[in-house]
């Protein structure tokens, strides 16, 4: 992690001169929707990742941008980068702030450009199954519009509620039914973008001849272009669903029917599997949806964790592998399934899913323990502040990685950090090639050591897994947290990316600091 | 089309002189395997773009490249490039040649690099189900290797004897299965290539973060790099496959088919659905099988078109709209279906799409049109020249369009050709936005008047199906031939690709003249 700025909570920084200098201008191209108050700046400072908070706790926050402008259209778009450019003032593109990397810190100050106010949606094409959506509409806006006239992008990040299709593209989002459905990337059939020249592009539908500039432009978290709009395949909303839970007897086999299930064709719209510790305490995670099977019956409460935690902490305190020992006497692991789509077809998928793990000798928890996660699927992402006012703290940390590498990666992780902070993880966004590992921590550390310890863990987390064979990150994307390991994943593709970078932004105003550009 | 300079056959103009002073440093380069023969300027000359045949019979031929070369290395293809950036000479990548847009013409002479050498292929690993093969390696020995162990890409281009896994990438192939196992860049883990700058470069394995450079540099024909080496994924050769022919009453049904089948969910390896007149001299594509089913016997045949079209063709010179008005009183359409993968699931598909093909009233044909077309599928990409002999030209021109445009780009750019070749289409390469439309066309013209007849078909083919809402190329790729529409195509987006095109390849070396570049 490169080594970041931070000013006082209490008294942020003036904006720059170049900055105010540029009011005026910025005022004119976007109508007077320009604001330099501290109550706005520190609100566009930080975004969700968990970094903020520890430095919150220090009466510190990152540097906030120097102003915050709300362009309506491209044309506004074009406008505000035609300043930005003459007065070398870094333009960060501004969705709705759910980032878990730093992606919209304004390590340099400049212009925060938040884009929900390009909040159009159009109609669906039903013929070409098609919606254009502006990069400012909000994801749960989207879904709900689309659901109305019985369809679904089928794109169900966690951040739901707070993300936008802006920052789907910018990030390379894979949302909770990917497997069935796929990432971002593979629902886009087109976008729209302003490049950091200040140029407009719009992408020619798939398929097409040529380069494929769509997908050069998606995973480029705001330092190349900024998106305005994207064509977006629709599907029916699914006619019918079919749910199961199994407990296999290890982690292994529950990947490897993960594995099975893949290569033989079937696409489950959720597919995760929890490891042996997540499993003891993830029977609750829906309260609401009763159950008396003595099966589903959670060991641990995912919701009494930090409770725990800040019980044990005094004990543990730089101990945290005692309750990582204890957590490894567990040994099943559960697996969540949903098929999804025309009635029959996903019963007939989940049969056969059903025959496949049973063969592998997994328990049948009937449908409730999928149905139970569906239903709470969005509770997760607003619940991570009260373990920081507890005095700890917690992240999740996602890679993936190719089948043969998985366990690997697992097992080198969770020892890894094991020392430092509980660790659970669970398994899912499974591809024919292997899947993405979903790490959850929760740590302490004396008072004024968090940061310190935070970092620590994420250092070596990330360098366990990598030396395991994974990659950078399947889907919170890279922004600042994750920027050197990206670096040194790239090897010699990082000329390939900062030639990029100098044609598209020449000025080097497109949200520095991020993917290490 | 743009105006292309041609050189006489029989007296090619002597190597330039930059690439004659360069010979001595590229015989270093790569160990002395340079040429300046004659008779492999010739070879290299041209591809398969039915065009270099109409110039052959004029006694021409497109200018033939200064020297050859075949390098055996990424370290020599280093060596090539900085040569050519030294003495600024072009290098046109050069695969097996099966191009049918010139894609590989040396329009400003220079450097013809062949890759064949690059021809190591992996073993495969079981683990991740992928292969390594060098951008040499031919298709057909991929996957008879592939085979040898069990496993399969799926990809299936008619070209498969005469193309290489390079020329794959380079123009975005699809083979004949791609609608279950994909188009060659669904199939692609990561690349290896040599950059215009002389730069290496190795993408990153899927799912990854950031901008995607590999498919950036698929399509780019050239232009911006030499492929080295491809990752790809492989599948266990099928366990089963179903097979099975249908007569529609009409094309339009037959359409709705596909369309049906693909947003259930189908995913046929096989989809090709044939016009009406191309459906009357279907049946006997492959006479090795016997039939006596009346439904399979076909009113022509296609190896007899360009017999009959010489017969008719001093009669119908100049208005071959009479035989596209006889042809146009046929309605049947043929949809073949081959499902393949897990024995149990084609049947299963195969049952399922057997009962929607009757909802739409199609007539059951058993399997055996599947099966003959499976059998000689190889069999048309030789055969062309006979019809050039005879005084007259063919070609095929493919595209790809939404559901909503397909019957229009049809039906608009059969009215355009019909007064000047006679046409016929079919329809494959389905996805769940559209699919992809393959005329072929026939036609003849005075002698001396074969080129001009030629580019005005090509001309009113193009513009019939752009302005009907058809894309510019489904797999043929851009090359020359379509590099004007392909600019039209890109709009805005060509600043895009000229700006990567000065990044990538700064001296303006690589395959000059290819996608307008």
């Amino acid at each position: 992690m490169a080594e970041l700025r931070t000013v006082p909570l209490s008294a942020l920084p003036a904006p720059s001169a170049p900055a105010l200098d540029a009011r005026t201008e910025l005022a004119e191209a976007v109508k007077g929707r320009v604001s330099q108050a501290d109550g706005d700046r520190l609100a566009y400072a930080r975004d969700f990742w968990p970094l903020g908070l520890i430095f919150q706790r220090e009466g510190r926050v990152p540097p906030p941008p120097d102003l915050i402008v709300w362009p309506s259209s491209e044309d506004e778009i074009q406008a505000v980068i035609a300043v930005a450019r003459r007065r070398r003032l870094p333009v960060i593109p501004y969705g709705a702030g759910s980032g878990v990397c730093g992606g919209t810190w304004a390590v340099n100050g400049g212009i925060a450009l938040d884009l929900k106010r390009l909040d159009r949606i159009s109609p669906v094409d039903p013929a070409a199954r098609t919606v254009d959506a502006d990069a400012g509409v909000m994801g749960e806006t989207l879904e709900r519009r689309l659901a109305a006239d019985g369809w679904q992008l089928g794109h169900a990040p966690s951040s739901m509620y707070m993300s936008t299709v802006g920052g789907w593209l910018a990030a390379r989002s894979a949302g909770q039914l990917s497997s069935r459905w796929g990432k971002i990337e593979d629902m886009v059939t087109s976008v729209r973008a302003v490049l950091g020249t200040g140029e407009r592009i719009e992408t020619p539908e798939r398929p097409f001849s040529g380069p494929d500039v769509a997908q050069l432009l998606i995973g480029s978290e705001g330092t190349l272009c900024v998106f305005t709009r994207a064509r977006l395949r629709v599907f029916p909303l699914p006619e019918g669903r079919a749910f199961h839970g199994y407990d296999f007897k290890s982690l292994a086999d529950g990947l490897e029917a993960i594995r099975v299930m893949f290569r033989a064709g079937l696409r489950p719209s959720v597919v995760r599997l929890y490891d042996p510790f997540d499993t003891a305490i993830v029977g609750d995670q829906k309260p609401h949806v009763s159950t008396s099977s003595p099966a589903q019956k959670p060991l641990l409460s995912r919701e009494l964790l930090p409770a725990l935690y800040r019980v044990l902490a005094p004990q543990t305190l730089g101990r945290p592998g005692f309750m990582n020992r204890a957590a490894s006497l567990f040994k099943k692991s559960r697996l969540v399934l949903v098929f999804e789509g025309e009635a029959q077809r996903a019963l007939d998928e989940d049969a056969s899913a059903r025959t496949l793990c049973a063969r592998l000798g997994a328990t049948d928890l009937g449908p409730e323990p999928a149905q139970k996660w569906l239903a709470a699927r969005y509770d997760v992402s607003y619940r991570m502040s009260k373990v920081f006012e507890g005095g700890a703290f917690a992240d999740t940390f996602e890679v993936a990685a190719p089948w043969e590498r998985v366990l690997e990666v697992y097992e080198r992780v969770r020892a890894a950090v094991a020392p430092h902070a509980f660790v659970l993880c669970h398994f899912s966004h499974a591809y024919l090639e292997g899947c993405s590992l979903y790490f959850s921590f929760v740590g302490a550390a004396p008072e004024g050591q968090e940061r310190e310890r935070y970092e620590t863990i994420w250092r070596i987390a990330l360098s366990a897994a990598q030396s395991a064979g994974s990659n950078v990150s399947h889907h919170h994307g890279v922004g600042l947290l994750k920027a050197r390991a990206l670096h040194d994943a790239l090897g010699d593709g990082r000329h390939a990316l900062k030639m990029l970078k100098e044609h598209y932004d020449p000025d080097g105003i497109m949200n520095p600091g991020k993917l290490g550009l």
